[in-house]
């Protein structure tokens, strides 16, 4: 029998095997906890059934991606665990991020499906149904902890600066829908620490940090930042255009909840008479489908489509000649600029 | 200028003294927290200001006391700083469940202040007050974990089994609570999960474990087990008849919620008749004070209270004697001895 060797393959052939092994980790890790539950209760054990299907049945994952290439450009080796449960991690942490979110936005689908607290409200009432999405959140939160345990100290240093951010642009989030209106640079914010940081850059730089590469950081940030905000600004692009297709979500249903996103605030600032009114309806959950149809037409009208898709090319632009100039292998440089490209240009 | 030398102290001084030192670890911790925040923006500051004011200003600390004195008597050194930031993680980490909580049974207040969600009810709507709430929860339990980074694998490894026992605890209390009744086993599994272990034998074995002595876990159990019990009831206890000044809570509360309690099981289990039905009533948040005086008249008449009693006599006795035969210092026991007294006889 011949030894096992480790033979040359490109960054793109490791990116794929190492996604595929942060997969299979993450039906392992589902699967062992459906069936510790169902040795508790049967009925109990349908908490971690329902975040198993949330996380297997759905979902780009991008962060994994982001955070496997941020470990391939530092010169991780492929062959290592660590990554593959970083990775995980930080799909589970995202998990956790869009089950409770669904609650605070009361929101009614998600991937296409009921959300969490919606599947929940299906045994029982709404406050049952809340309560229990909030224990799902809860317990894909520690699920994604658990995967951190033999990674570096330094690495769950960074882990927790990321949540943290994540939370606070959560917060800011949840003030910003309580006023009436807000500017362009409160709205970049909130896309910036809410989604942009926690979707690009600091995936990126865990894989870095995973594979001992530090220095790395500063290259990554560059690249990430432009490119995190050009997702974001893309998101929202969907959030208010996009088909139930494409979002898994109803259409309009980020202008039914008011979502203060920089798509609006441009609008809000461009729009004046009849057509700055109309805006005020967003955050209204009741808004027929007519009225969306409407207010995507001042969205257009106005300019602020316009306006954001320019940001997102300007943006993309920058971070792809950040991404020219990071001292990482050039296989891994395509890689990252096809993994930028299906971010941005995205469908769904 | 002499030398610092280590000088013979006591157990219970050593335990105070690490108390003290878990003590400013959390304020630390809370004010470096609000600081950074606060340079992002006053109003979201808001959010780590109410953890902060929940964790300092209240709690009777069990846990981490738990957690230091099974330290102390796996013999670990009292100078290191590993235990104070386990004591510290698993204050937060009630904090967490304690916020999360309340959101989940619509409590109105807790240690004697209004809770999170109605703290943040005063500067929006419902779904407002929830959505920080759920928030400030989980950047509790992002604390907790954050003081958990230096600690050892096999410690966070731990750590993890007690966070998904209380989660799946929380769940089974949520699942019979939409049940008409429930009986005496079912009661009895949802305390032991969701309170007495994670109060007593968790924080026990993680402190034996920070100092390197996982074969105490058989020892600290046959302690803990039925102390954990015992502390859990006497909650039940104080939760029915206990005072607003006791509980911090209006009389009555959890007969208002409809807590499916051991306590309100055995009721249940004894009641005929008039008794019977006006046991029904429990879990109507409307019930007026006379109803909730007849009810506790019921708990008495049936025997239900004494019943309880008697089991919580019982099970400190049982605690008692497995301590006896514990393998720990005199002195160690001693202070466990008294702490589960004070556990177990508490007033509030």
């Amino acid at each position: 029998m011949q030894p096992l060797v480790h033979t040359e393959t490109s960054a793109a052939e490791d990116a794929a095997l190492l996604l595929g092994r942060v997969e299979s980790s993450l039906n392992v890790a589902l699967d062992d906890e459906v069936r510790r539950w169902r040795t508790v209760d049967p009925a109990v054990a349908e908490l971690t059934e329902t975040i198993r299907a949330f996380v297997l049945n759905g979902g780009k994952r991008l962060r994994p991606a982001f955070c496997v290439w941020g470990y391939l450009g530092a010169g991780g080796d492929p062959e290592d665990d660590a990554i593959v449960s970083l990775a995980a991690a930080v799909e589970l942490l995202h998990a956790f991020a869009l089950i409770h979110d669904d609650v605070m936005d009361d929101a009614d689908t998600r991937r296409g499906r009921p959300s969490v607290h919606r599947h929940f409200m299906n045994w029982g009432p709404r406050r049952f149904g809340e309560g229990m999405a909030i224990l799902a959140g809860d317990l894909a939160h520690m699920l994604a902890e658990r995967e951190l345990i033999d990674l570096p100290a330094n690495v769950r240093a960074y882990w927790y600066e990321m949540q943290v951010e994540l939370t606070r642009g959560q917060a800011l989030d949840m003030l910003h829908a309580t006023r009436a209106r807000i500017g362009r640079d409160d709205a970049r914010r909130v896309a910036t620490l809410k989604s942009g940081r926690y979707t690009v850059v600091r995936p990126l730089v865990l894989g870095a940090l995973a594979a001992n590469r530090a220095d790395l950081e500063a290259s990554y940030c560059a690249f990430g930042e432009p490119l995190g905000e050009a997702f974001q600004l893309r998101d929202d692009l969907l959030g208010a255009f996009g088909t139930e297709d494409q979002t898994g979500k109803p259409v309009g249903d980020d202008l039914r909840e008011g979502k203060p996103t920089y798509l609006l605030a441009c609008a809000q600032e461009l729009a004046c008479g009849a057509d700055a009114r109309l805006l005020r309806r967003c955050g209204d959950s009741e808004l027929d489908d007519l009225t969306i149809r409407r207010i995507q037409h001042v969205l257009d009208r106005v300019g602020a489509r316009a306006e954001v898709e320019a940001r997102v090319s300007s943006l993309e632009e920058q971070s792809v000649e950040a991404l020219a100039a990071a001292a990482i292998p050039d296989d891994v440089r395509d890689g990252l600029r096809a993994l930028a490209t299906a971010a941005v240009w995205r469908h769904a």
